[in-house]
């Protein structure tokens, strides 16, 4: 058994489950508490996820946004750091329940987020996987490098543009970004690279089902993330929901679209152990909460981040599930933690200050909102890059990636494209190579 | 069927198999020659292996010593690059083959390099893995930093010491490197990111069959890099043949040395391919070579790199298994082909030009012996760095690799500690998380 101080110790046990911006902010915040804090994570690092798919793209490696938990905790002597996985919790009981035994709790914090979710079709995940973790982001470029591998060899030229055709399956920030460094691989680092293909004939679609790219900004924006995709070469589906995916493309409506490389982007979830807590979820699994962020009946269980769904007083707010909202849940629910050991009862709700949203596009090209504000161009492009590189969690990742991004800018190149892992899939049909004796072509 | 350069031209078609340092010196060293180029290898970057130890102790990223091999050659019109993996060939009829088809040659180039070799005990690959990949690398980053997951929530006291016990077996550069990397992870980098365990006490065994290290170095270089292992706190065993190896430790001899970890860093044998050629092979699988570095009977066919086991003449010459040999057998076949096609029939030998070797230590410790001169300490750490740096494949990772050296010196902190894809093994024991309620320690 091992000797420690939250085992040892009477004050309050916090248990955080989940690593991410929310359930990392809360426990910094809860620094100077008398608790003990147990952060648990099934990974054993914090993710910058911004910018996961820069490292879906050969933009970045996954040690640019990522950083050991342990690590930025390590000065903070009230928490633990657990490389585990939740399966369930008695929050009558105040136990939760890990493959390696139950650890008894004061508060609970969940802040396991969001996963892909393909609206019942999961059969789907494989052939158009999601972008949540680094595992998939590594996938994803896997599958991005593999393709222009296989069209080289293809001899059959319809064959070939399957390979070369990627279609990204969302309009939100995720799929707009992907679109873009897709077409960017395309037409600007990887040419010279190839000798029988021409790249740049490349086509990358973007399928939304809505009416508008990024629903959650103000509809000049979506306006111009349209206009900025179309002029880079894109091909922007609105009003087009995908009916069907099978291998080697999808279907929308009575349409077929022939495609090689397929990425989800379009739908999130509540992560699985929303389920096994019997507690009311809303319709995309996340869990429904106070306006204190408390589920009803168990006042000292909290949800925070992704995962959580706000009703109550201010249930018209909309809190997106973005960073911003998950580091400010964070810090509300540190807080009110705070106030129950001081065995104070006032008790405001969370309010989600929006300081802005943004999205980026490619090289020079962004949109921004802040404080009411509209940026597009060149400038929110800046404004975007600033506001990705500062947050970055120590001093050299925020150097490393800010000179990848110099270099990358000028030399518009991808220094990151290494095959590595095994894929989850195989690459389908052989490489056309062509036996010289075999040759009749002209 | 691709229409490309090569199944167009009739000029002489030369097949390298291996995009290593022998394989990819030699298309360089084509580039102005009449010939049209195949390079192929089975991952799709070069690696610089050197540094391949500092990736599996998380002191560097995989994009920080791999380049795309495509992004090397990408202004080389001569060559064209694949990825594929070479089957078999029959090299009288001058054809390779592929599981995507056969592909016929002029000249023939096997660089494939070599593997790690068990001494027949393959079974041991699971529980000691060896380090000659990109995934190899990461897998063996992953199990460290799993072992120290585990050892923070383990509460038996010998099961902890066990995770916390490293041992390396190989007491070549490779060994008595990453052994002295581990120990730096354990007194340096990561004490204070842990609460239940003190990781100044994990221990680190070198084990090396011979009774000395470094056997490739001169004696006095083995000499000081046992003293300064030991000084660091590395436990080195020398005269000590490893007789099995189980999951939980391993045994040498009579004596049961219990470990979580256990590295392979002791034997190599060439590649698989060359079993399949019908040629001569020495006793570590390596293929016999001509003075010429040909394949006797087929004076167009030639191994070079790891692979080669160069006989004739000089057949006194011990060519060690090191870049630079590489590099010098890939200019010499190539420039033996240029003087093929310009039919000229003088034929030097193959000469090994020792330019030095080293093998570094740690942090400010190293040896190196470079033209008949010894170095030892941080004199000879600094050359190393020099000469580890300087041959990277371009400036944007140079900076990188640099910048990320500079701040692990001064920060003494490693900044890839992030454990990525699924582990090859499991954890074995559940981590032993302790419910509050059921603690009764003092």
């Amino acid at each position: 058994m091992p000797v420690d101080s939250v085992t040892l110790s009477k004050k309050p046990h916090v248990l955080i489950v989940g690593g991410g911006f929310a359930g990392l902010q809360c426990a910094k915040q809860l620094a100077e508490a008398e608790v003990n804090i147990t952060l648990m994570d099934r990974h054993n690092y914090h993710l910058f996820q911004p910018l996961l798919y820069q490292v879906a793209t050969a933009a970045l490696s996954p040690a640019d946004i990522a950083a050991p938990i342990r690590r930025i905790l390590r000065k903070q002597q009230n928490v633990r750091v657990v490389m585990e996985t939740l399966l369930g919790a008695d929050l009558e009981a105040r136990v939760a329940n890990f493959s390696s035994g139950d650890v008894s709790y004061d508060y609970l914090i969940l802040a396991t987020g969001v996963t892909h979710s393909y609206f019942g079709r999961d059969d789907w995940a494989p052939l158009a996987p999601g972008l949540k973790t680094v595992d998939d982001a590594l996938e994803i470029r896997r599958r991005i490098l593999l393709a222009y591998e296989a069209a080289e060899w293809e001899a059959d030229t319809a064959a070939r543009q399957a390979d070369l055709t990627f279609i990204v399956v969302g309009g939100g920030p995720t799929g707009v970004e992907l679109a873009g460094a897709l077409k960017e691989i395309a037409a600007q680092t990887v040419p010279k690279d190839f000798r029988n293909i021409n790249t740049t004939t490349a086509k990358v679609v973007l399928v939304e089902a809505a009416d508008r790219l990024l629903g959650a900004l103000p509809e000049k924006l979506g306006m111009r993330a349209l206009q900025d995709l179309q002029q880079m070469g894109v091909e922007v589906r609105l009003n087009s929901l995908v009916t069907d995916i099978q291998s080697g493309g999808l279907t929308i409506g009575t349409e077929f679209l022939t495609a090689e490389n397929i990425i989800w982007a379009a739908g999130v979830r509540g992560s699985d152990i929303a389920e096994n807590l019997g507690v009311e979820l809303d319709q995309q699994g996340r869990v429904v909460v106070a306006a204190d962020l408390s589920i009803a009946g168990f006042p000292d269980t909290y949800v925070i981040g992704d995962l959580a769904h706000v009703t109550g007083k201010d249930s018209g707010q909309q809190i997106p599930g973005v960073a911003q909202a998950a580091i400010q849940m964070g810090e509300y629910v540190a807080k009110e933690i705070c106030r129950k050991l001081r065995e104070e009862t006032k008790n405001k709700p969370f309010i989600y200050t929006d300081r802005g949203s943004m999205a980026t596009i490619g090289r020079n090209r962004a949109v921004a909102t802040i404080a009411g504000h509209q940026f597009t161009g060149f400038f929110a492009w800046l404004i975007w890059g600033v506001v990705h590189i500062f947050p970055l969690v120590n001093f050299r990742r925020k150097l490393t990636v800010l000179f990848a991004w110099v270099w990358s800018y000028f030399s518009r190149s991808k220094n990151v494209r290494l095959i590595t892992g095994e894929s989850k899939i195989k690459v389908k049909k052989p490489f056309g190579i062509v036996s010289q004796e075999d040759d009749n072509s002209p």
